[in-house]
């Protein structure tokens, strides 16, 4: 049976010149295997140049595993305090003692790949968030155990090709982002019609988390599921880095705008979706007017959003719109980003100077905002969408309401 | 005025031969100069190796940064597009333009390290995680961005300096995470009186973080608080990794264990604590059993972890009376680890076979847990306490019921 993701990432380490790959990172094991881990550590995949990968998971989620890779799996020992690799982000709470070094050992015999170039994720200094404890990242310790266990100096960074690889999701990765947003969506909802006039920024956002795990797990078979939002009402729109820095004890008053930026994740696959309400109301004519430009910006951002577009051009589309629209106020920040492995990835960007080039099955998120003294708050909406032979195909709906119903 | 923080860095980076360190990841900055970095990549820290410190925050934080650091501040500009430093985990997607780098390069030449040697964070490969968006991390293109910016090819790792600076902490810091610890007892409070039987293991997660995340902004001062909860009702507890590994869709029934691990983060600092409660009702005399050894584990193990103690001594003593009890059953995990600048840090391990030394004014969490097909489920009470002369002392008390009334 066929792994179409891993036939991918061993013809670009045939180019590199690379005999096999070490992928520990969650969101890159998701990609090569659909495996999600949730405990950092307890999962990687090994790659040889030719011939069948291998993924290693801890001995308690094999069944797991066996559900979603129909490769080979191997088991880490959990709750063995035994004698560890020396990478920290590879060491689990759980114990996993010599099961992961014997592991990479014995790959590393039977692909014939000891002395050989060995890729690794070096350049992600971004990485997503696990669902409970502190991320696995890839630094210095790391690169030492595979240079001992592979008995080589010659590592490679693979981590250009991977998110060239990643930008291009399948459909069934596009499905499974499909699934995250209409999760995401149960909390825009409960956003729309639970009472939030008197509510706290943190309730606020503890109630639409809320609607998300509450209403969630299960939804389309998702086991795993979790938000991550950051809610901003007000004038605190305008003062707090464009709410991308804070959710507070600000008390929501009628007639406020509010804010709720979110990630959501749905056993490895995220969305990235903000919606702006009224709070208690349809919003002043001034207020709508400002949505109707921004959700005009997002659809033109999304139009022209085309194969072989680049992220300048396209945000250049989303930020004209707004100049153009005899509002006063400012655009401060991106127009968008890659999106579907992690909440935020950095292919393609869409910001001023970008020339990353779209292509077709990019997921990417747009999410245009206009913040000023005249509004004294600000207004941001956040869609995900395919990039399409002619076009990006949203993933949720652009004409929710404005209003807030409580 | 003082800076007993930077003082303490500057001394391991003499002993080091390190002319200036930059720290990049949040919980370093925290650990710097108090100021809690909630947009990863607005906000850094240059050391020299002698001299006045320089912290740079986003524009937007000056004010919050200047309630906490008393030293010099200098900004770095959102919402600016142009040339951003190489390092993907410093670019905010709120963009800041070259002023990184002009920044970095003015503090290189006011203090006369061009060239030099630069300590950096190379080895921290578990993150604190963000409160909202991805963790920046210390791969190679920080590496890169750091010997260009001054000029150098000498990098020192100074994480286990770090880390040893950290283990220890200031009477300062013990007050902030005693305040977490009281934050986080809201949602245990949560978790023994609110209705738990018939709602899932995701909506228990969602009430018991949704009160932290309510009544916690704002407690004794509180700006930025997050909970990050995994929830195990009945016999998920003994097959799905000790419940690290998920929250589900079991419904609780009555009699069920029910096991809430909960990090609690409050501008910067962490609390780690599990409870385990009984839904519904006081719990059978087994249960009831199991859980007073526990917390006799637990509490043999703040007793014996005085100064001078190893790791391996202090897992020793809670695992010995967990084996003694004649309950019959498992302990698979490790007993405890520092807490504090993240929810698990490295030093001190408390597990089998570590050397790590405890000292006074360590942070540390203890965490015995049982398993077992006689319980048919698990249990874990985890605390977190202040290693002083005589022994180590708890930040909340280890009496609280077993019972959950709803």
């Amino acid at each position: 049976m066929g792994q179409p993701r891993i036939e991918q990432i061993q013809r670009r380490m045939a180019v590199a010149g690379v005999d096999a790959t070490v992928l520990t990172l969650p969101e890159n094991v998701v990609l090569a295997t659909g495996f999600y881990v949730r405990v950092p550590g307890f999962g990687l995949v090994l790659v040889p140049q030719e011939g069948e990968a291998v993924l290693l998971v801890a001995d308690f989620d094999r069944e797991r595993a066996e559900r979603v890779w129909s490769g080979e799996i191997r088991l880490l020992v959990a709750g063995d305090f035994g004698p560890a690799p020396r990478a920290k982000g590879l060491v689990s709470l759980l114990g996993m003692g010599s099961s992961l070094a014997a592991n990479v050992r014995r790959f590393s015999e039977e692909s014939g790949v000891a002395g050989g170039r060995i890729g690794f994720e070096g350049s992600f200094e971004q990485v997503a968030p696990p669902i409970l404890v502190e991320p696995n990242t890839v630094g210095l310790p790391t690169q030492a155990m595979l240079k001992e266990l592979f008995h080589t100096e010659e590592l490679v960074d693979l981590t250009a090709p991977l998110e060239q690889i990643r930008a291009i999701k399948t459909e069934a990765e596009i499905e499974r982002i499909r699934v995250v947003n209409e999760i995401a969506e149960l909390g825009h909802a409960a956003l729309r019609e639970e009472t939030i006039v008197g509510r706290t920024e943190a309730q606020v956002r503890s109630m639409v988390e809320g609607a998300i795990c509450d209403l969630g797990h299960g939804h389309e078979g998702a086991e795993t599921v979790r938000a991550l939002a950051t809610v901003g009402a007000g004038e605190h729109l305008l003062t707090h880095g464009w709410q991308y820095a804070i959710t507070g004890g600000r008390i929501v008053a009628e007639g406020d705008y509010v804010m709720v930026e979110m990630g959501t994740v749905a056993d490895g696959y995220w969305a990235d979706t903000t919606r702006t309400v009224v709070a208690g109301g349809p919003g002043s004519d001034l207020q709508r007017r400002a949505d109707e430009v921004i959700r005009e910006a997002a659809a033109a951002a999304f139009a022209a959003a085309i194969p072989g577009a680049t992220g300048d051009e396209v945000d250049r589309v989303a930020r004209s719109i707004c100049e153009r629209s005899g509002l006063e106020g400012v655009y401060p920040h991106q127009t968008g980003h890659g999106i579907g492995f992690r909440y935020h990835e950095n292919l393609p960007n869409i910001f001023p100077g970008s020339d990353d080039v779209l292509a077709e099955g990019m997921v990417i998120a747009v999410e245009p905002g206009f913040y000023s003294d005249e509004l004294g708050s600000g207004i941001r909406q956040e869609y995900n969408g395919v990039v399409r032979s002619g076009g990006t195909v949203p993933l949720l709906p652009l004409d929710h309401p404005l209003g807030n119903r409580g």
